[in-house]
């Protein structure tokens, strides 16, 4: 086993990355393309595995480890250890994964009481040596030595402020040479007071650090974070060890950090920041205001030029847009790290698409290199950054949630639907306020600009509508004290009344005090409107161009979820091939429908509940076929009935007065009937396919209403493609008995209209039993689609609503790794997902399969579904696009080479 | 293929059932034993099916029967269709499993116009002649012709009783020979008018009859009755054509049924009754009063001896206690059927017991004799026979419920668990009336002789614990108008209110009006009092002899789930091995604890909610040392807290002024913690060991209490095995959270109390989640125990508490063949408890396997579990003996020959 590995030393791709940990293996390609990098090695991971098992170096590691020393002290021409001349070195851990817990960065190391004076001979700056070494003090007395104070604070900061404030200087640029060397022997002071003096041998510092970079690997926070993410606990850390350069050696040096391309436009010329005589987490501290790159070129015009080019020739090599570290010692450029650039989503379009353009990228990398959720940044109207920096220096920030609907939404406070129906109404901008939302509140949602809620999570019934609606929505908003009753929103002292504006940031989850300016993205204003605006930007070419890639290259289809026409227009727009999901319930609250749900499933008699449905069936008919017009010959899955009736009925007393009246009922009778459809747990009650088989008049309605409409499109020479899903399906004869039941109505209506259109059958796959036995199910269905909201909560035996109170805590100690409602549970529900595929296609190869939860609009589930081999995804309109990149990447990461 | 088998061709087993269907096998196995059965043939259920399929017979069919009916004219010395001497012929359905829905009988089939004179001369009664002509074309008019009144009545009933009414006459007997013809007449008037005119030609009579009964194999009602059975629908049914006999001739002639032992008792004694001059169906219509078999020596000496000999060999050679039809004409007996006999509990262990004793049967076979659900019979009180008898003749049966907790209780009606133990304080026996029950009733139930619902299933929550209370419980009785406030009970008219009595019959259902005496059970005398009545009975002592031979013959072990030591000592009375699930969840409702259980969950802070667990802990201390005691050395599996918190939330005003006064909170602070604590669905909410993870403090004081209970009994020289079990685990890293403090706690006490105890940490397998991931969870546990409630709810998706709206709609349309929580859904449940098991074991081979949910009492599923390997079961302390004998047969089912 190669103990160490010289900066340089030929190795390449994956397995470098694995054995020397990112960080080596990105100064060791630098080295390799002849970059300016100061020399160094590293120790690799598999180093640190030996010693985590055995507690102890491997034999010859120390021996490596010196000759790497000597080829470092050759080629710098100081000595490790020396007491003239002393070479300093930086020690970080480098793990494959950036791993939050891992110890970061010791620097100065090799530095001794005698050594800082040698230091300040040949540097010509006492202050700089003594800085030097007061900085390594701190870094070691902290990370290898672990110093605390007994509030857990770290002592050396606590000192460093009393002591500015004994010698009244402000900033640390206050202090001067004499004072850095008093601060430096205090902190040496604290170290030997705890117990643990900082040892002034510098082999004793070398493998002191080595050791504390290998422990690190073992603690909490790692450990957390490895468990959490899916990370082997058999990686290991690597350990560089690199020679120190200096950019606080006085004016002809510097510091900085540079992205090879703007990351907030995607703009095509190096952004960056650098400060002049200083160290770089000098930079980061934000003491100093850097300046920007280009002034550079003027303060060090070789260095600046000579940094450009590392910036090409990297991205080029990389093939994607980096973020460097660089230092000027002495005007020399001397390169520090390089790695994947942050962007915001308009960046990573426009960067992917012009990388393509340039020959640096083919089509397929080009969109391997875009984050698919960046995509809904393009789609949502965003707050005029100004006018939001402003509300927020003007202290108006007034809370934080859960970033549910992205964009941005100002608006008036409303409490209820009703309310934000009639602030609507009269043209004026309204936020829904709620602790938290239920169908009742769709009409009242539809009407606002933004809903925020106290209660719930990402996948909570606010979230998940307000996001197929396309609005701004914060959730979950915990420190909101919302009074319904008293028609107040309080943040501790600050309450706003109806009618105050706030405004929501659904990107972040802020909630704002006050009205801030918005705009429209401008995808959105082409796609819906046509409207291209003269701003000369071209993110809307270059949204079309990747959207264009993504579906050439993608297998799985993409549908939508969406209930009413303009939101199956806004999912067409955004490439929708279909509708996936169109759920009937939603339709039951629009205007007097509701009064006619609560008689159908308050009569105590078939023939009055059979009165009601007659007049329920022109309204659904009348929506469906709205609907297959708008989708024009593209498929729509229709899902009959599914939620438990008791989400219809009336819950004021006048609205029981109301259908004792119409049933002619006495209303202490309508309430004994109300109470018993009173349920402990509805999720697991009377619903889905269950209210169909035991009333079988709602599903020949409801069969009849989809039909029909059919037809009469049909006949307006429309193509139409509807497909009828029967929900909660456990048992096939549950599905037989639907089945007949709609096939009965379609032969009917075809005969009695004398008119016949293409029609499917099928199930949902939403409960575990339906996926173990799915083979039985399939005989009855010419579709499966996995409803995988419910299949979550019953494999978990998790409710969503109720999950706030326990999920929060598991995610943040890492019992589970991420929020089953937002991405697939892949081990436990994703393997019923596969059964249930698997079972079915053994029956039936040409099956068609698709999903329809939540989970269809997220990424990583889109992967698993493609892997699976599902025939297409169904999202909320908003996240199609997203699909649609997932949906390629995905096809991309499975290609068979 | 051959088309007819003669009754006595030789044929044995199995295949002869499946062959000739169960009548036809029987005819043909006591032909072959030279029983003097009619002669006659069947036709083979391959015929049936080869029918049912082309439309037509097959082609030599019509020889064979014709050659068949010549060998019986043969025989009988009469003939088919004959004017003067006609052979009678009775023409029988037979499936190899009886089945309702399918065509029954027609009788004196051959009889025509002219045939029927030709019968009166020979018989010598014209009365005779014209009967039966009368009942074959009732018969044939019924169910081959399928005649029914607008109303959907049999119209020939109507007929008889609008003709009695003419003639004055008040029974059948009363109507004379020319009366008879007069009907015969009228009967055959109808079929005519009806278009349905009964066919005069006995040939057409005949292949009309086999016609209807091939036809009945696919009638709606088979059909359902098939699929709940899962009975093939490939199986087909035969056709048994046979010479008639007739117990109506005269005095010299007679009809019966016997059973060749007392099916209530079990004596061996042949026991029936019999009528002189009479047809089958005059005994089955109870028109006169039988005479008991006894008297049949004296009436019919030759014929009685021949039956007593029959019936004895015929008990020998099926191996069990067979019920028999016989005729008797002009003295000669005549047997037409038999059949395993019904009998009580009683009968079923005393017969088994003496067969074996007798060397009928070996111990091993006698088993298999009894009807494992039927023990519970020999442990329950029971009302006195005559008294109950009374009621009902008094017209007191108020209403039928679901029989959910078997014996027979007298008591005062009670509305509350409060004024159960009030009432039962000053002594009075009590039935606990409520709309449904819930924890908070525990105590209550405790107290009361008897539980009374309107709502809920078998397994719902009275049922469940009124079951392992060992309470009489009738539930879902839906026709109880319960009015809580007003403390009224309704039936109609008939209104009941507090203190006043009832009775319940929790055997089969029953709610009487005012007192019946009961008397307790022998069985439950030896075993709980060691009092042994000297009756002279010896049924302890059969019931001790079964109960030995099934433990010697099971592999699974048995356990039981009691919460309480006086249940714990009941059920190892019953012969339970160990505890199987101790809830700690009911403890926490005794006495002040539920007050200081309300503090733990509403206290803000930390600090106080510690302090409430501490209170708690020695509590519940007390109570586990109580029953490690009890338990002396077998297992005990302690659950940790399942339910969700708001379970034990106080609900009265009262109640929560008492907390807030506790924690020095305002009321309205109480009260809004106990609304945040609502839950949409709180079986799937925040319970389980999401309890423990959140707060890990409960999880801390329960290990505690449980271990210092077994320190402290292990002190007294009691041996101790406690098993803590973590519930609702979904995710390895739940149980792994959970384990590790709970071997915190258990090793920081062994080191105070320098003492260690055996113990044991697993799990709960309870969420599909589990069972898929079983091979990770298995690396933190020692045990699994299968908690099939819940496994049921969530794989199916149903809320055990809300399915009566349509579990009992599906079990009658056949969705579903059983209540899957009373009888495991081994299909779908059942492939994820093999696949829990076996994920389990691949990776810890030695690692225990049992299930405590309520199927560990119910015998199909004990089988089940036997199948996939587990060690034991768990079940109510009244069902232990039910499980003991369920796990010996499931044993002997399963040998490998």
């Amino acid at each position: 086993m190669k103990m160490v590995y010289s900066f340089g030393d030929s190795l390449e791709g994956e397995s470098a990355v694995s054995l020397l940990g990112g960080k080596g293996a990105t100064l060791a390609e630098m080295a390799r393309m002849s970059f300016p990098v100061p020399p160094g090695f590293t120790i690799p991971t598999t180093v640190s595995l030996s010693y985590l098992k055995t507690g102890a170096f491997p034999e010859s590691l120390e021996d490596e480890v010196r000759d790497e020393i000597k080829a470092i002290e050759e080629e710098v021409g100081s000595y490790f250890g020396d007491k003239e001349n002393p070479l300093l070195l930086s020690v970080r851990s480098g793990a494959p994964i950036s791993m939050p817990g891992m110890m970061d960065t010791i620097l100065n190391l090799g530095l001794t009481l005698e050594g800082v004076e040698g230091l300040a001979k040949r540097s010509g700056s006492e202050r700089f040596a003594w800085d030097a070494f007061r900085r390594f003090v701190q870094m070691y007395g902290d990370v290898v030595m672990g110093l605390r104070t007994v509030q857990g604070r770290d002592p050396f900061e606590e000192d460093l402020h009393a002591y500015k404030r004994e010698v009244g200087a402000k900033e640390d640029t206050d202090l001067d040479g004499g004072q850095m060397k008093a601060l430096a022997l205090r902190f040496l002071e604290i170290a030997s007071v705890a117990g643990k003096p900082i040892p002034m041998d510098p082999q004793e510092q070398l493998w002191g650090a080595i050791r504390a970079v290998f422990g690190s690997w073992e603690n909490d926070r790692a450990q957390v974070y490895r468990r959490l993410n899916g990370i082997s606990d058999r990686m290991g850390t690597a350990v560089n060890v690199q020679a120190m350069v200096f950019g606080n050696l006085g004016e002809d040096s510097g510091t900085g950090v540079a992205f090879t391309r703007d990351p907030s436009t995607g703009k095509n010329e190096v952004y960056g920041e650098f400060l002049v005589n200083a160290q770089g987490e000098d930079v980061v501290a934000g003491i100093r205001t850097p300046l920007p790159i280009k002034e550079m070129e003027k303060a060090f015009p070789e260095a600046h030029k000579e940094l450009m080019d590392v910036c090409r020739r990297l991205e080029r090599h990389y093939g994607d847009m980096q973020d460097v570290e660089f230092t000027i010692q002495r005007k020399k450029l001397w390169m520090l790290q390089s790695r994947k650039g942050k962007r915001s989503g308009f960046a990573a379009v426009r960067i992917a698409v012009e990388m393509e353009e340039e020959g640096a990228l083919s089509a397929e990398e080009a969109l391997l290199r875009i984050e698919p959720d960046q995509l809904e940044h393009l789609l949502q109207p965003v707050f005029d950054a100004g006018g939001k920096r402003q509300a927020i220096a003007e202290g108006r920030l007034l809370a934080r949630g859960l970033p549910a609907g992205p964009g941005a939404a100002t608006g008036r406070v409303v409490f209820s639907a009703r309310e934000a129906e009639e602030w609507a109404r009269r043209g004026q901008p309204v936020i829904l306020v709620r602790p938290e939302t239920s169908p009742d509140d769709i009409r009242g949602m539809a009407a606002a600009r933004g809903i925020l809620t106290a209660r719930g999570g990402l996948t909570s019934h606010a979230a998940l509508v307000g996001r197929q609606m396309g609005k701004v929505c914060v959730v979950g908003c915990s420190t909101a004290d919302i009074d319904v009753e008293a028609r107040t929103l309080s943040f501790g002292g600050r309450v706003l009344r109806e009618g105050n504006f706030i405004s929501l940031d659904g990107t972040v989850g802020q909630v704002l005090d006050g009205e801030i300016p918005t705009r429209s993205s401008e995808v959105l204003g082409v796609l819906l409107d046509g409207y291209l605006p003269a701003t000369g930007s071209k993110v809307y070419q270059h949204y079309a161009k990747v959207m264009g890639w993504a579906d050439k290259v993608r297998r799985l289809g993409v549908r939508t979820n969406a209930d009413q026409p303009d939101q199956a227009r806004k999912a067409v727009a955004f490439g929708a091939e279909g509708i996936g999901l169109c759920r009937t319930e939603h339709m039951f609250f629009g205007g007097d429908r509701i009064q006619l749900v609560r008689e159908m499933i308050l009569a105590l008699c078939e023939v009055e509940r059979e009165e009601a449905l007659d007049k329920l069936e022109p309204l659904q008919r009348a929506d469906f076929a709205a609907i297959f017009r708008t989708m024009s010959g593209r498929p729509v899955t229709v899902r009959l009935l599914d939620p438990p009736l008791h989400e219809f009925l009336p819950h004021s007393k006048k609205e029981v007065e109301q259908v004792a009246r119409a049933l002619g009922l006495r209303v202490a009778e309508v309430n004994k009937r109300i109470e018993s459809l009173r349920e402990e747990n509805p999720m697991l009650g009377h619903r889905g396919c269950r209210l169909g088989i035991v009333n079988p008049g709602i599903t020949r309605m409801q069969a009849r209403a989809i039909l029909a409409a059919a037809i009469e499109v049909q006949k307006e020479g429309i193509e139409v493609k509807p497909e009828i899903m029967v929900p909660l399906v456990g048992h096939a004869s549950e599905l037989s008995h639907q089945e007949r039941v709609i096939r009965e109505v379609a032969n009917e209506l075809f005969a009695s209209e004398g008119m016949e259109v293409p029609y499917l059958v099928g199930t949902m796959i939403e409960l575990p039993r339906a996926a173990l036995t799915a083979g039985e199910i399939v005989e009855h269905a010419e579709f499966f689609s996995f409803g995988t909201n419910d299949l979550t909560q019953t494999t978990l035996g998790v409710s969503r609503d109720d999950s706030a109170g326990f999920l929060f805590p598991y995610l943040e100690a890492g019992i589970i790794p991420a929020d089953p409602f937002a991405s697939l549970d892949s081990t436990g529900v994703g393997e019923l997902v596969k059964m249930g595929v698997d079972r079915g296609r053994a029956k039936r190869p040409d099956l068609k399969v698709g999903i329809c939860g939540e989970h269809g609009g997220d990424p990583r589930s889109i992967s698993f579904f493609h892997e699976v081999g599902m025939d297409y995804i169904s999202c909320s309109p908003f996240r199609v696009p997203v699909a649609r990149l997932a949906a390629a990447q995905a096809a991309l990461k499975n290609r068979t080479p």
